[in-house]
């Protein structure tokens, strides 16, 4: 294994904002220095300096210098020092609703405050998100600080729809492919492209293994759908599953240190045959398993049975309870319809059991919907499950794309981020036809960041837009370099520019030397 | 010059729909084959067959098995006899405006409400399209069927908002790249992916000859920015551009067959100050050269002046007219402002100019918008502009992606063409960069086409969800190649599956063989 992974990003350096309820809390920001602004009056050149600006940075010890990366020992424990603390002052329920509930903020909380107001503090940007506010929102179940005790490692960040819109994306191996190594470099990767969470799906052999590397080496809560390991146990037969076989993998994953568990809870005997009504049918492996075992059974399923047990088990690790959609529509046809909304109402009870316990929880979305379904899903989804925050894959717009979906579901999950989605899973262009490689996991981050980036804008969080008026300021005054380093792809940028091979500076290829509009646009204004 | 270039599609074949008032109307369609469904029941072995689909075809002649191509020759003339017929018949005002306000449907007219239905004939789907509706909407303007008789290769298609919303491809050289040869290449590669017309925007030299090339080699519309090779001949000199040269030029492309030209003539005098109050300026490169022409003359256009002489001009040719925004935004800071919005108004006073000289007409659009401003801009467009067919540059809704601007402005022109925007204008993954390659045009043209098939599916088109319904059908039965042959990218679908090395084809890498949860869901449903 390379045990030596660092992450570079061009004209930025690491810098730590400081805690003031916790003063010793180090926040890492990622801080990009720009070039002063060179105008040229009656023969006098002038420099006009722009300011650094913040960027909310996922990639942990990785962009530091100052920390050496040892894969095999770990990433340092940032958490451990509060985790413990805590334990020794209380007995029990040692998670963030807990204290939430009771108004007293974590240093997680803190933390996070600090993280989301990014540019606000250094350019004088009113801002709502106080530790109290992240406080408040906890408290009542509109965020979530997926942070298990177990996980140190990861650096605290938040769901919810008054925060920055965050982006999942979904590593693993199946089967037949991928070694333990390329799943810990395309953590890495996500993580470097901007990947707030991640989920490890694997489903082949060395399951725990794989984990294991991930976790101690994941500065980003990280997700899993403990089912599969389960499966696994039981030699894919979904008939010889039980609640002990399940309860086993739960508790193994919960030492282990997953920050939260997708779980199917919310699939009901009496609706599993709405998905026969379908144009394409079940189209999620969990949903499917349980479902599958309901059916063969002819019951409820221990997931629904056992939830209260599954949340007891759940809040002694902090570990958040994403409540999956197994009934998520499999294609734009199948958006909106009975099994899917039924499916939402057995969410909706659930999510106040889940609460009753102090899990933090969240609700898992479609899916494939067409525009014109969209606001529908966010609209119902607020008001059946009581606020708590909303976890959508993609939607998919169309279906007619194989190849691009990426792009037909960041047009969807922009949307629905925009109407108050808090977490985005990403989708690689691959979907549906393979699994993800490297490129693929960059694609799908990037296509993914700009989407929240853009609902962000539009929900007019404080200080979104700061990073894009900064970008094309740049862009207009030929400061290419630090237009690349303010994208979100610096990399790419400046390879497509060099492909271009630009001359001098104050144009480019694209329009030659006489069309160039931004320059002709320029001396308009100097000579008025 | 490769003369042979030819289009195929897999399980695909050209077939033509005939006409009923013009019966010699051959209206070129792409069918997709599938394969039956097969299910086995008690041991038996069913079959049972799945629809035909039937794919609005851009391709033109170069799909034909029967027709040789020669690009020394150019295209078959398909409308050469409609247009002679016309010729013979009126002395004068030969446009489709023309004869639509006056009830006469052309076969124009029938070839495009034909071609917009697509599978809805086949498959008893009602609908609106008829020719008298397609007459009704160019007679009141609010559709254009761009057709210069000189451009008698073209196949007839139309953009207003109760069509199918279109796409529009940007090639062309600068004067530092790319030979006449590769931009014929282009041009045809745009037509294979699903480009609805192409806009040549040459700069450098030869601008005469590669337009030639395109034009007898295109068989969809094609749009030019005729200011682009006026400056040219007055050495890049905007303050030397008179209204002679420009209405020679304009009278040199109307001879050539240039299907729609955009022309800056909305930038008034009084209005070019607004843009200095800006982030970016200006972006639109006809636009600054006007702009800089106004501002040291200190004049009115003549572009503006001479508007009607321009039409006068246009109406003789049948050559439409795109109203460029030459004040559109260049950031999402500067969208909605008062530059973006004055320049809108005197385009509204222009196009009912243009309608009173039967001179077809459409409005160009921004650009760079956030999403919670997009609304806006449709709304006022309608209002300001008589219902003109709106035609929009995206719009990117965040400037931080450099190098991903194919997605960001896909995310707002699916949102724009929702609203009514009829034609999206495509940016590529390039756009800010460089000058896009044959790969960046279909990325950027895909992109587009899955922008414009969502935005149709949300506006109910009839028939539109028939392929994304038709391919989700073949996905969830394992019909792999039906569901990359009905998709907008079969290569590319193809290629990415190969990548996984399926096995069998009951399932696939993706998940393994206990993991698929569509194959799941169907045992489910056989169970039952």
């Amino acid at each position: 294994m390379n045990s030596n992974i660092k992450i570079s990003y061009p004209g930025s350096e690491k810098v730590y904002l400081k805690g003031s309820i916790y003063p010793d809390l180090r926040v890492g920001m990622r801080k990009v220095t720009q070039m002063p602004t060179v105008t040229v009056k009656d023969g006098m050149r002038m420099e006009t300096p722009n300011p650094s600006i913040y960027i909310y940075d996922t990639s942990g010890p990785y962009s530091d210098n100052d920390i050496d990366i040892d894969l095999e020992k770990g990433l340092p424990r940032l958490r451990e020092k509060w985790i413990k603390e805590r334990a020794m002052n209380d007995s029990e329920n040692i998670g963030q609703m807990y204290y939430a509930k009771r108004g007293i903020i974590t240093p997680e909380m803190e933390y996070v405050a600090i993280r989301e107001n990014m540019n606000c503090k250094e350019l004088g940007i009113e801002t709502h998100i106080t530790p109290e506010f992240v406080c408040k929102e906890v408290a009542e179940g509109r965020a979530v600080i997926p942070a298990n005790i177990n996980h140190p490692e990861s650096e605290p960040m938040i769901i919810g729809r008054n925060f920055l819109v965050k982006i999942n994306t979904n590593i693993g191996n199946s089967a037949t492919t991928s070694s333990i190594e390329e799943e810990v470099e395309k953590a890495v990767w996500s993580c470097k492209w901007g990947g707030d969470t991640l989920m490890d799906l694997s489903t082949g052999n060395n399951i725990h293994e794989t984990r294991e590397w991930i976790l101690r080496n994941c500065p980003v809560p990280v997700g899993t759908v403990p089912m599969y390991q389960a499966l696994e146990k039981v030699n894919g037969k979904a008939e010889d599953l039980t609640w002990k076989i399940f309860r086993d993998v739960l508790i193994e994953q919960c030492e282990q240190g997953v920050d939260y568990f997708t779980i199917h809870c919310g699939i009901r005997l009496k609706n599993v045959k709405l998905a026969s009504e379908r144009l394409t049918g079940m189209v999620s492996r969990g949903g499917s398993i349980i479902s599958k075992w309901c059916n063969i059974h002819q019951k409820e399923s221990f997931l629904y049975e056992h939830f209260d047990d599954i949340c007891d088990i759940l809040s002694k690790y902090d570990v958040a309870v994403s409540l999956g959609d197994g009934l998520r529509p499999g294609s734009i046809y199948d958006a909106n319809d009975r099994a899917q909304f039924a499916e939402l109402d057995t969410m909706g009870e659930l999510v106040e059991r889940a609460w009753a316990k102090n899990v933090q929880a969240f609700i898992e979305g479609p899916g494939h919907v067409p525009m014109h379904k969209i606001q529908e899903n966010m609209e119902r989804q607020i008001v059946k499950c009581h606020n708590a925050p909303f976890y959508t894959l993609g939607p998919l717009v169309t279906d007619i794309a194989p190849g691009y979906d990426h792009i037909t579901s960041a047009i969807g999950a922009a949307q629905i981020a925009w109407l108050g989605t808090a977490m985005l899973c990403y989708v690689t262009p691959k979907e549906h036809l393979a699994l993800p490689n490297k490129d693929d996991v960059r694609d799908g981050v990037i296509a993914f960041k700009l989407a929240a980036h853009a609902a962000d804008i539009a929900k007019q969080h404080p200080g979104a837009m700061i990073r894009d008026n900064a970008l094309s300021k740049a862009r207009y005054e030929f400061r290419w370099k630090d237009q690349f380093n303010l994208s979100l792809d610096p990399e790419k940028a400046l390879e497509y520019y060099k492909t271009a091979n630009h001359v001098g500076g104050k144009y480019c290829t694209m329009c030659g030397p006489n069309f160039c509009a931004m320059r002709i646009s320029q001396t308009i204004c100097d000579e008025e």
